[in-house]
């Protein structure tokens, strides 16, 4: 019997109407490490973002234009109904909820894995439902669960992050006290290891720790598990009188809490986090300090991130040398075999850490799926034909990098020429914005959007999203996209310092994706009579493929950006070559 | 003594702390009647927008970017801080007041000339100050203030409306019964005039008349000064079964409604209205149904609107024709000269009611405040050099235009036709937009607003505003603009059938201001998997000054657009041309 019908007999039992599974931790981390992939181990759906809802007869999963293709297939001939998010008619969880519970019925979900202002919206809209939170049903369920992560944490020195956990501790004491409050409670896990200078391994490719920190004016609480801390990192946190609690004691110990006047973010903290505190206390429901503060990179930071470019370039640029060289001779590459020789290129980096996330490695129409990812079921064999997509990143010391580039693995037709060249001006469009500040991301949108919607052809996601440094690949609040979408915050203003993905694509379903993604840094251009001007400076070296250049598309200024970029790659990434690569790349950055 | 002084005396006798006068009646319209000018009456200052608040000792004036040049000029030396609404570090008239009042202060105004969702957003933010809201301290201060505006009322056919008064009556209560409402108030005069398909003369240049109308399922209340209406049009809403009734009994007869579901939109209706229905009623707070039925135009309104560009079209063609022709020779062309003919060319066309807004016609550095008005005192002689800028517009009875071109009156310097060609590519760019339904006017803004930013440079105000069809020439729910304003209530989704200005501008102060104005109708482009793609069609129909265009500056695409846009003015406007003036029209429509 399949599980889902399992299951929906203990929501019988329990007379639960519906049940919630997000994609979410304890920390409403993006990623989240195998003990809270319910939604997965339920459906069968692998992707990294989706919510199912299982009610008493059918089941439901959202997910989100990148991986409706993706989620088709996995889901077949199971008895679950795909809700493609964001398509026309297609009712969001809320207004799905509304209509199918009636008064007095049950919806339960883990309030642990939500966070409050979702839980609080959702209450909001269904005033007569009973909303139980406090039972994880997947725990007895899941019988081979795996067990909460467990990593050793390290400590990143100041020459990595320009900023000692002391300086960072007084700016948000001092943000505190600007909006009166007495304590502030910080549990996602990205602003913790920002705050601490400390990076683990917790979560597949972001390098956190699960943790909660409790700040006061006078202490600073950290809730984790002490296993995961060694001598000098004990030392180093006692130095910084942390006081040290375990990791699940952090409930309790917020209950104690009364008459506090306490600094959370709703869209952080977790449901249950907000239960222990909200009758005894007063909340202030304000973006963690640390957003802001983490986000805008600091002048080390900067340095070094760009560092981490030169390095991924190298990498890159070795890998894109091997597949254009070995194509037409070889029949044993694969999507896998590529992806591994890319990855022992990032790992022969000094301060290689971790990929920054799954490789995608996607050949033909594969690629048409955003995040695809290759296994050993569905590994395509390379032929010296059609666009080859790889979109990968590294977590070194000196920061996080996310690249694509697509391939052209042969000879392509006028159509493939025209879709790759209109990506390259998509994304060219939106690395020579010049802008006012005050400006987000939904404002810039469509200048990379423009070029693809003139074909009549849409990319089903953002045009780009935060970086963080040696953290989140994707990070909040900064990202390019045209509508506001709330969970996601990322529609922030664009300010001096933020790292953003310019990634553009076109996707075609069963035929191939196109994707070019650079990574832009927000700079200061110019401050005059009119405002202050920003704009942006490409911190990502590699060469984009020529071969699948139409150069005739191209306007001057467009074709002016490519050869000065491309001379920059040129004369950033050649020290590090063999004579042959060198050779290769000064003909791959030629001026068209 | 100054005004400002003496107004500030009743202040102090009546322990009023602060004052608003917001430019304002008591229909929340953009222009207002002559009674209504209050603020211009006591600061001098006549732009259309702008909020004045009078302490016991200072008078602070807001006005936003179009008038931050004008206002400075028309206040000068008066006891009045210019507040330069939009500027870094000015603060909001919100800010303003939270700062300035204290616990028990007392703030007042006329409630009938304050939009509600202001009135209660200043409440919220000003929790323990007393709000007086039932006198209006002009009325015996402003000893020779005008009478309330009269003229009669006119019907336009349906041949001009393409919906009869009852065909629009049935649509409101259809959204009515949506939101369960049993009685819907329409305050706004443009969705009244709309409405009843009715046009009187009541504010200068917008063809409206000031009245109230309350709809029930069964009868449609309309609340004028019935002098205003003769025999036939008595009849005709008497047909219809309008009960009419006086203009001010309007606020008694709502007193009486009682446990009614009242649909409202609070940023109509006026904070006296809410305070007489607030108590006893439910109120639904949503836009009036008429705003999107009036913005979004039937297929006998774009055809007419059509027609009334052609129109101007040809009457700007001919007064284009004779600047260009009479600048080298004549010394005695003035900026109320050219105007005057500009008029009577609107004037010789069949339709033509009145010119849509004051004529904008500003010679060299006049052009640089962007809603500059002639006046005998300030009236420049033109010269055969620099830029003379031309924004106007006209009611016909098939609708109402808006336009502005720049002319070259002699040689141009090549930073001037930098400038130039750099507004045109801003103007071009917004034209040729393809987006997805959705998309929102503060998505699209920077299409226009990017080349000119690329040259540092920022135009203080939106990219344009919806048109209406013999109604206000600045119309919502569409507009394009980056940033959200809230009272303006431009950022609606753009939709098929909406008519939007498309006027990017560069203006420097002292020096000159170029703007380019076309307008632009939604129309669908296509469906497909992707989604349903929008696009603009140009409406307006006149040439753009080739003399000012630096062509190498434009890309083959730009050149194309210029080109196809001439030979359809060419085509269009010729035949209503004379011999001379169609040889003209050739030269300065040829494809460069």
């Amino acid at each position: 019997m399949d599980k889902i019908k399992n299951f929906q007999k203990i929501l019988n039992k329990k007379q639960i109407k519906a049940y919630i599974i997000p994609t979410a931790d304890y920390h409403n981390s993006e990623y989240v490490s195998p003990f809270f992939k319910g939604r997965a181990f339920l459906t069968g759906f692998t992707g990294s973002a989706g919510t199912l809802i299982v009610t008493q007869d059918k089941a439901y999963l959202w997910t989100d234009g990148r991986y409706h293709i993706q989620a088709a297939k996995q889901i077949e001939n199971r008895p679950i109904v795909l809700m493609k998010q964001g398509n026309p008619g297609v009712p969001t969880i809320q207004e799905f909820l509304s209509n199918y519970l009636v008064d007095q019925d049950t919806l339960a979900f883990d309030g642990k894995v939500m966070p409050t202002d979702t839980v609080l919206d959702l209450i909001k809209h269904l005033p007569n439902i009973n909303i139980q939170t406090d039972e994880d049903l997947l725990q007895d369920f899941w019988t081979e669960r795996p067990n909460l992560p467990f990593s050793f944490l390290y400590k990143l020195e100041t020459f990595f992050t320009g900023n000692t956990f002391s300086e960072k501790l007084i700016r948000i004491r001092e943000k505190m006290q600007e909006k009166n409050a007495s304590v502030h409670i910080l549990t996602s896990l990205e602003d913790q290891a920002w705050l601490y200078n400390l990076r683990a391994n917790d979560i597949e490719h972001t390098p956190v720790f699960l943790s909660y920190t409790v700040i006061t004016q006078e202490d600073c609480y950290l809730f984790i598990d002490s296993r995961k801390l060694d001598k000098a990192i004990e030392t180093y946190l006692k130095e910084n009188k942390v006081v040290l609690n375990p990791y699940f004691y952090f409930y309790e110990f917020i209950k104690n809490f009364n008459q506090q006047t306490i600094l959370v973010d709703y869209r952080q903290i977790n449901y249950s986090t907000y239960l222990n505190i909200f009758e005894n206390n007063t909340l202030i429901n304000h973006p963690n300090p640390s957003l802001f503060m983490k986000a805008i990179k600091n002048e080390i930071e900067i340095k070094n991130t760009k560092i981490a470019h030169i390095k991924d370039g190298v990498a890159f640029t070795k890998f894109m040398y091997y597949v254009k060289n070995n194509i037409q001779t070889s029949s044993s590459l694969t999507e896998l075999s590529v992806s591994e020789f890319l990855l022992k290129q990032r790992e022969a980096q000094e301060g290689f850490v971790d990929v920054s996330f799954n490789t995608i490695c996607a050949y033909k129409e594969h690629a048409a799926m955003m995040h695809y990812s290759a296994t050993p079921a569905t590994n395509a064999t390379l032929k010296p034909e059609d666009f080859l997509l790889v979109d990968s990143g590294g977590h070194y010391l000196d920061g996080t990098t996310d690249i694509t580039r697509t391939l052209a693995l042969g000879p392509l037709s006028s159509t493939q020429k025209l879709h790759f060249t209109t990506v390259l001006k998509s994304m060219i469009a939106l690395s020579e914005a010049v802008f006012l500040k005050g400006v987000r991301g939904m404002n810039l949108d469509i200048l990379a959007r423009e070029p693809i919607w003139k074909l009549l052809i849409d990319y089903k996601c953002g045009t780009g999203h935060g970086v963080g440094y040696l953290l989140s690949v994707h990070e909040a609040p900064n990202g390019f996209r045209w509508k506001v979408v709330p969970e996601r915050n990322d529609s922030a203003e664009i300010l001096p310092g933020m790292i953003t993905t310019n990634e553009p694509g076109i996707y075609l379903e069963n035929k191939y994706g196109i994707r070019i993604e650079n990574e832009l840094l927000c700079v200061e251009k110019d401050t005059n009579e009119f405002g202050e001007f920003l704009g942006f400076e490409t911190i990502t070296y590699a060469p984009i493929d020529l071969d699948a250049i139409d150069k005739k598309l191209l306007t001057t200024e467009e074709k002016k950006w490519l050869n000065q970029y491309h001379e920059k790659v040129y004369e950033i990434v050649e020290p590090y070559l063999t004579e042959d690569e060198r050779e290769w790349l000064k003909e791959y950055t030629k001026a068209i």
